[in-house]
């Protein structure tokens, strides 16, 4: 028996035409380890946006009840030729009740709970999911397990790569992000210390209150001294960063050079043999990243995402994670939202002129039944 | 008993004024396991002109028999302000005969022998040199053996390097240079596949008459397609890019990314799972390294250093590399150069406004006894 419901999809043209459009689909009856999920909630996600709004002009798109024409720019339309004409599914994650499931012991043992999963179509009304990658949520709502995934595993990445690394300090940019409020919390509880790049002071302030020890204002005239004062207190010598574009990574990497060349006895033109690593996780700014020849050879920069990172962790590590969410979904792994909007409502001029800004702590959350 | 000698010592002030100049030196009595060199030759390297022509306005400069006063770039002096008022001798590596040792059987056995070192003074009448360090030149004479530490260690590092991290194929840019060639050579007794990166079409046919299998030149319009064409027959998807600046390394990540999406059954957002890594070991353009959103997340940049390197081999592999390039010192790690020049000869305007350009396969060799 099929179940049918909308979801959304992302098509691009060849001519760079981008049509988000909800469309009725048919869900086949769950085989083996799957299970049907009626989706109730799922938070949109920098990473949901890429498919959504990246490069495109919403002030002049065309907007209809259910669908959305819009132009991109040529370079980002170009850039993303491998999907011309393939219709996408949206949404990374999200939270439901399973409504049926495959023969398989795991699926079956899910039917009737509701779970958080994460299926890629999560801005629709059901979404087939792997039984395996769901977390049962027991008495928490929907809402409180949408974003039990991308968020807590990938704040929960970036201290456990730290610690893969010897590491026991870290830099965040952007950090009153959601992602970067959990990061603060996570922290603490696991003795990593964390200095926290904000744009705005209530940004700081905020972090404060939750106990941040150290916060830097990227807005100020002496922010890099400002970081360098930190890097030296906390010897943070690695970084992640989700803006990627501009010179972020650059005055991180600059800021930590500095400190290592006071402790150098000698001047060398090759830099300081302090090993200096940031991470770029995502593109909150799509220009060009700059580095400048200022930090000498000792440095690395390098991608994280969070599939190659799950995909490095052994099986009771993932456990243990997954474990450690459930058990803080509602305290270390708490997300919150500026606003909820049904499947049509997240297509709206409004809705997605806001959301698209991706402003800190301004996250949306799509409730597709209603 | 000291012994004097003249040696290029390069002085920076903090006003941005850089002074080069030979300075009478006396050179103490060597101990330990010390060796006292007459120096005869030595390479000037791209990593030398860091201390001596880097930001400099060398046509607006003041020569004087052995010294020339010049100056730096605002942001090139300020960059290296930790060196300001600090003079720093120059010339890393050279060869010469030993004319005193220290007490040590190592230091002693090497007493009258001509020899290869890297003293960090090489642009000089004498230097001190660690014997452990140096390499016994045989019947070679100094100017074989003047390059026999930099171009080979390095060239022979990346070939390690690319192994190490299990690579069969690599690109290198800039391919043209000393140590491009030696590397061409390297990689085919190793039988490590060479993409070569050349700007020039004399260039290509240089390398192909010494047996290159690939060859692409950045000057031709499709030459973003050509180095993908030759990533995807090689699977090289580990480069090496001694210009740093501008948009090298993104080129090849871009290339490497566009190969590697070829084998993808359905569209990403983030990019390909292939890891795509560039390592910078030179700043030939000190101009920001720039990095287009344009190969998804699995991507590293980082510097490459001869000195961690070789920090990170052990003995037996160390002694096995030097006794692999004493071999090969006339075939497979010989050196060519442009023009000879003595000390003062350096400090012309004529010669160094031409080895400043640091221009492809134009090297020159000093030798401080004329």
């Amino acid at each position: 028996m099929t179940t049918t419901g909308r979801q959304l999809v992302s098509t691009l043209s060849q001519d760079g035409t981008l049509v988000l459009e909800l469309q009725e689909h048919d869900f086949p009856e769950p085989t083996g380890n799957q299970v049907l999920v009626r989706m109730e909630a799922a938070p949109i996600n920098p990473s949901d946006l890429f498919l959504m709004t990246t490069g495109a002009d919403l002030e002049n798109a065309e907007y209809f009840p259910g669908k959305i024409e819009m132009q991109l720019h040529p370079q980002v339309a170009a850039a993303q030729s491998s999907r011309h004409g393939k219709p996408q599914t949206v949404g990374n994650e999200g939270a439901g009740t399973v409504v049926a499931a495959g023969d398989d012991e795991m699926a079956q043992a899910l039917l009737g709970q509701r779970v958080a999963c994460v299926p890629g179509n999560a801005f629709s009304e059901y979404a087939i999911a792997d039984a395996m990658m769901c977390i049962p949520l027991g008495e928490h709502t929907a809402e409180q397990g949408a974003s039990s995934f991308v968020n807590p595993m990938t704040a929960l990445g970036f201290v456990e790569t730290a610690k893969r690394e010897g590491h026991d300090a870290m830099i965040h940019a952007a950090a009153a992000s959601n992602l970067g409020q959990m990061l603060n919390r996570i922290c603490q509880e696991d003795g990593m210390v964390l200095v926290n790049i904000v744009r705005r002071e209530e940004q700081a302030s905020l972090l404060k209150d939750q106990g941040a020890s150290h916060t830097v204002n990227s807005s100020d005239d002496d922010f890099e001294k400002q970081l360098a004062g930190a890097i030296g207190e906390t010897k943070a010598f690695l970084g992640f960063d989700p803006i990627g574009g501009g010179t972020t990574t650059d005055t991180c990497l600059r800021a930590m050079e500095r400190v290592a060349a006071k402790d150098m006895s000698e001047y060398s033109r090759y830099g300081s043999d302090q090993a200096k690593k940031m991470y770029i996780y995502g593109r909150l700014d799509l220009s060009p990243t700059i580095l400048t020849p200022s930090y000498g050879f000792g440095w690395t920069i390098s991608g994280w995402l969070l599939m190659p990172f799950l995909a490095s962790c052994d099986m009771p590590t993932l456990m243990s994670l997954r474990t450690r969410i459930v058990d803080g979904l509602t305290s270390t792994f708490a997300s919150s939202y500026k606003a909820r909007v049904g499947l049509e409502g997240m297509l709206t001029k409004d809705a997605i002129t806001d959301y698209a800004q991706m402003a800190t702590g301004e996250k949306y959350l799509v409730t597709p039944q209603n």
